[in-house]
């Protein structure tokens, strides 16, 4: 039984940018021997996470920050700050918050998402980043 | 080592209802050949969720549903909405937070869980919905 | 392909209390047959749960917590507390929003955290418990 571990770069803009990146774990899945099994993404960094949504304009420019925003104010008090002198305090307490990887079922070849279902990463760093992206498959 | 691959379908009622799933995914764990591995419990689709709960009327019928309702409001104003005509951009942003799934240990042929812990789909949509979850099986 | 259980138990003061485990997690990855594969952790119960976070004072003492307290605070009212005559409905809820699992990759026998990157089992508990944690190592 096959275990592949791929990996890619992808630079962010931070302030919670969702990225899509559903097109390079596919490649990864349809690349791969795995026939069934499981994909795991996983973001490096305590400053990003991992999650699906369905990749429209209103959700990931405006509402999933909304949210975020009242979870974890950028505008905030934090100790992480006053500590650090640094300005991500909530970026830190939105990643933990999310989490960063995602564990999806590979059946018969395929991810089995729903029609309006994305994998994103989320960067809620207060700056643009490089983000390095594992993406392992195990299975047969 | 074997991979193995089953699925149920669930009625909903949605409107975050809190659905028990661990009676469906111990099944599969007793009748799969692994004894140890992993079992990946995922629900297709943008507006559902998987995660543990003790479930009990009090926090599935309201304390769950009271927390979602402060970082997500149903009658909030989402830029989803505007742009498709739709009553769901909570559902969604709920969902991303969530997560579509579920990793838990098999060890021994059993899900390790607490005795007051239980598997739960949660869904979020504003209408009755069929899901479709996958149980992914991997191990030896 | 082996797969490999272990599992450990760590002494908590409840009270969304923010331990690390990376060390125990980490040696649990060397000390096992798996250079590339998977390892979940995941912790048993319904008031607790495992993410990732830099493990420095600020953000473990107070910036996750008040994050916390924001989505379900501790004096708010609980359905589940008047039913069971309780007192830790928020912590269920904490615990099921951040989820009691997490999955890493592994890559040539290491995980790849982050440098300010943390395995983290945060206790939501109202009282100190001794949590059991299982790290489930799967590859070859």
């Amino acid at each position: 039984m096959p275990v592949e571990s791929r990996s890619f770069d992808v630079g962010t803009r931070g302030r919670t940018e969702v990225i899509n990146i559903t097109e390079q774990v596919t490649r990864y899945v349809q690349e791969s021997r795995v026939q069934d099994g499981t994909v795991t993404v996983f973001v490096v960094g305590s400053t990003a996470g991992i999650t699906t949504t369905e990749y429209e304009p209103g959700l990931v420019t405006r509402d999933l920050k909304a949210a975020f925003e009242k979870i974890a104010p950028e505008r905030g008090e934090y100790l992480h700050e006053q500590t650090w002198h640094d300005d991500n305090g909530h970026s830190h307490v939105r990643a933990s918050l999310l989490g960063p990887s995602l564990t999806l079922p590979i059946v018969e070849g395929k991810m089995p998402l729903g029609t309006w279902q994305q994998i994103i990463l989320i960067d809620f760093d207060t700056r643009p980043r490089t983000r390095r992206v594992i993406v392992q498959l195990v299975g047969g």
